[in-house]
């Protein structure tokens, strides 16, 4: 199986802020910004895998910057790496300025898929070949998130979590 | 104000469809993807004018294939020519097959919108400079399509449509 | 096949704005009411053809008054044309005064829908008989709109566009 | 004031029921189906009093029949008796065979909505003066119904709803 | 079948109101709340019987106070008496003061389900052993309100209806 | 300032499954499951700190088993550590089966949030009294979480995130 290029999942939604998708504050509802990104990151980790694809776990967003109603936002997803069946996804969230035009990063997540067949088996993907500096970065920082996922979820002893464990030592 | 290409506006909007904005055949509703074209096009109106934009018409939209449910959708949105406060924006949708990666063209849509100062008022917009064929062409139909659009509102004489007529005669 | 008249396809869909039902200037959304015009009219083509029916293309659609949040809107849908298994429908949307209950038009479309069976195979339709004067020149235009169409989408030559040459020559 | 007959407030919302807003038996959603009769109902209490309208309460409504996916569902709702400024609408569901074009009537509601000014203090509103022999039937039995609602409330005693009294005596 | 207490049907659904689910006075949509409190009822139904449920009817609903934007609104839903094969379900809706965390009572219901089995036949179900006061005046009163429901359908002569007779003589 | 115990925040949002809000596969949509979890830990977070909330991040969300559609979720989230302004909220989600009752874990999550005043200012909040062994649990667990959140964040330097370093060394 070649080796594909983050390039290759990349997954481009732009969308509106409308008023019945915000919170309270009329900005854009947490949850809302959740399911949009979930969405962007399932259609990267199918467009790398060419498989069906399950969410796994959601490893970490950040909201940084609240989005108000009437926005222009950009979701950006792309695999940032494989493993055997599972794949990592990097999403970045921007809003953009009407009048100037430039561009705000508000949201950054981390999600896993895995690929599976029909009934549900893991299957295997190909693996990722990183190009720019921001995804060799990325690419890196997988496998230690990776660990530290199984050593959060009692799956793997501290101890094995090598990758994780240099960071600290 | 300086002209600007097609691509400065060009919007992506991808997404899955999931069964709740399907019709009782499992497809995409008619009525959900028409909404989300028109999404993708008031944004391209607005990186196009940096102005506010409300939609005057839906100018001609043909739904050539159905959507099955899980697809992905593109929606590739352009700005076609703008006139004095009016754009016309050219939508193109697509689906791809998850196994070969491959797409299919499935709808295409025409807009128009109009950008308006805060009190409602329209404004004068930046010309397009059409770059490639496609572009060129859709450019050079669109003084048609607006003649067109006025002789059926009734507010422009047949005769008068100059650039209409000549393709009669 | 008995002839059938508009009236008999008739469809009224009163239904109120609510907020999440806007955009961010506080009136109906664009999209939401391009999809409950596809509602109505889907129903009015189901009505005369007593078939599954789906969207082929939306002809024309100018909104000429934004509808604020709070409105009450009726959207009236009536077959204006009825071809071989496809069929003209005309739609018109109102918005009435809460106090003086006057109705003011602030927007009217045009789509067409294709009759077929269970296999998505065309099937034949009854022909429409208009009665009013209205529905008249609704009928007598839908062999234009239908030409125009075919012309745009490059199925048919200008040249064969017999009636909607005699438009302009 | 002027008293007004039932048809003045009619208001009909012809929809169809998408897979999005059913239940998992594939049938339209119960709460679903209340909302929309909610919606049909503050219309109809508009029209009549042409003033703002909350609810106050849903008397009953009795699910008859269950809505299949794909149906073609009308809801007509009608004031059918005013008092100093509450009003009782009643409303009626009907679903009609694709092929036959015959009408099954699956569920009927009583909904109470009170007439308020801009600081939400009920104002007085028209009488109604029934015209057909249901809308007499529907009239003569409201009264009933009120003090019904009012006694389940506690706001009245069993002994001074003489109407309801009359029914059991 | 081993009668069973209200509380092992209880059913809790807290949630906020975000503007998407208001009406045009910025308050939660009637229609929505109706619904909400439909699906606290189902699942109340659902775990007194173990059974497949639908929908029988609304028997009443008082609104009694508006549930602004940005409320917590908790819905608690209790069978209150069993019969042969269906069951009344009470629902209380409450909000609650951000600040000082005060419940206010908003919203009361009376919903009826029943039991079906996969072929939609109403099969038995266990009764209800009411256990506090409340829960005592609720099932003495349920039959009186069935009786009601009965003679409002045209089911039940009123002179059979002696629960209810019972009242008013 | 009290410290309060995680029940006292504890908020349930008890839930049928749709056909509206499922994947293609028929499950519930991942995307809408977090959105559910987001509305209930930002009650959490409001319970627990009386004060306008925002969500800062979703720290971890593991989908251990997917959710048919027709299943009663059952979200359960209280705040388990409170630092100066910010909190951490432990969310558990279940089904339970319906001809026996027993509940099933599918999905466990962590979000933190942020009290504000009017101004967007964070403010003081109560602290944490775990009581359960399970509270305790995840209350030790915060700090190392936090400080986590902040290495991956670039926003501290992993030799000064104590608590997580002695996991390794």
């Amino acid at each position: 199986m070649r080796a594909k290029t983050p390039s290759e999942s990349l997954t481009v939604l732009t969308d509106i802020v409308l008023p019945g998708e915000t919170n309270y504050l009329d900005n854009l509802f947490g949850g809302e910004l959740l399911a949009r990104m979930d969405r962007a990151c399932s259609i990267a980790a199918r467009r790398h895998s060419r498989r069906i694809v399950v969410t796994a776990s959601v490893n970490h967003v950040a909201f940084e910057k609240s989005v108000p109603v009437g926005s222009v936002v950009t979701i950006e997803a792309k695999v940032s790496r494989a493993f055997k069946s599972s794949m990592e996804i990097y999403v970045d969230v921007w809003i953009e300025d009407r009048q100037s035009g430039s561009k705000t990063k508000v949201n950054e997540g981390i999600y896993t898929f895995v690929a599976v067949d029909e009934t549900g088996k893991p299957v295997e993907i190909p693996q990722i070949a990183p190009e720019t500096d921001l995804e060799k970065t990325r690419y890196d920082g997988a496998l230690r998130r990776k660990q530290l996922s199984l050593v959060l979820a009692g799956k793997m002893k501290p101890d094995d979590a090598t990758e994780l464990k240099a960071l600290f030592t």
